[in-house]
């Protein structure tokens, strides 16, 4: 039987979500667990990797289990055995050529950053930016960003891919107090794509490139063009949906 | 020079605010840090102690240093060489007979509590309880706490005091959400009295108790008679106040 589950975890407790030999990560603790539960080896295929340090709300992940098991019974077996790092929300049988990877239609993330005084409490779960941003302007420069594009310019530089092109549904930011949210929902996200936007809209926020300037490196197709890599910690994949 | 100081710290990643040998302590990473800045050994005095996994937005301590440096300078040179987990969020410079202990006039608690569903990324930040409780009945019980009382049902029971009366000025709870947020303002707080009063609220709001025995719980003065003592990871010392 194959099963369809949303689990939420705290990313800074491990090295990323794909599995890497001798290193704590998602894939390989919810590998563990179902290898349990299975009593023999259980892949576990996952929506996307998330970095080290990326946090999720609504990552997806499927799987098949030889043991005679229901959605309810899968979903408290695995929370019993999991860390408290890791949560299962939910477990739904699917058929057996669904895939968590290739079937996704749409994917949020979010990014959270606190412009306020620095917050050791957040620390892992907030960019600690501690400084204010001109946020009218953020706003502008996202408008360029909905829509189908070239993101070449916002992915990892050795990232080879048939292509770089992904279509952008939604792009906005929302501030709450000195909390800024960023919201990002497309049909696909490169490695690093959404913390290198936020890291050049930063650069816009603090005035040192102007809102236009995102159409300028969209059309480059040039990594370099591009700002900093904004750190994990701020980081959430909120929700990934299927047809 | 006498400095007072207003800190907030994750209590998550220590042993509690008070010095122990070979354990991570507030105090212990404080004192290693002014003794840097100092030259010599610097003595740091807290507004009282916080347990270990309990957190502060605003602890206040005292200490005094013989390096000629203002205000700006202690801060900055405190926060470079602080754990990110521990943050100084301002210091004044105050007369020599000052104590951040003996003259404390007011200190401000808050707990907080989910409802909803477990969260990890919060699980050592806010109590994961995960299910409904009946805020009307804690907010009723929450009434017989306000004025003077002594609380020797509500504190340690190995802690022998002179005086087990304390005088809470605001006890009150808010909803948000899932969320709840309980806020204790008072003269003072005997060690795990905040938890224990949350885990027999608690008690109130599942219903195993009726809001009017926290009234005859107080004039018992026996821990035997309260609840549970409520997780550490939802307490957050919010403020201090003095003269």
């Amino acid at each position: 039987m194959r099963y369809l589950a949303k689990i939420s975890y705290d990313g800074s407790k491990y090295k990323g979500y794909q599995k890497q030999p001798n290193t704590k990560t998602i894939q390989g603790e919810l590998e563990r667990v179902l290898n349990v539960i299975n009593h023999t080896f259980v892949n576990v295929h996952g929506s996307g990797r998330t970095d080290a340090g990326v946090h999720a709300f609504g990552q997806m992940i499927h799987f098949d289990l030889i043991v005679d098991m229901n959605e309810k019974e899968v979903k408290k077996a695995m929370n019993s055995l999991l860390s408290p790092d890791i949560y299962v929300r939910a477990v739904t049988i699917v058929n057996d050529d669904f895939h968590a990877r290739f079937d996704v239609r749409k994917k949020e993330y979010i990014y959270q950053l606190n412009m306020g005084e620095y917050d050791p409490i957040q620390k892992d779960y907030v960019y600690q930016y501690n400084q204010e941003l001109d946020v009218k302007a953020i706003n502008k420069a996202m408008m360029y960003l909905k829509g189908e594009h070239n993101f070449r310019s916002f992915t990892k530089v050795d990232e080879e891919k048939e292509s770089y092109v992904r279509n952008i549904y939604e792009a906005k930011i929302q501030k709450d107090g000195n909390f800024l949210i960023f919201t990002f929902i497309g049909n696909g996200f490169m490695r690093y794509m959404v913390r290198n936007l936020v890291g050049t809209l930063i650069e816009v926020g603090e005035g040192k490139r102007k809102p236009q300037e995102i159409d300028e490196i969209l059309k480059a197709e040039d990594r370099k063009m591009a700002g900093k890599t904004a750190p994990a910690c701020g980081l959430y994949l909120k929700a990934v949906s299927y047809e």
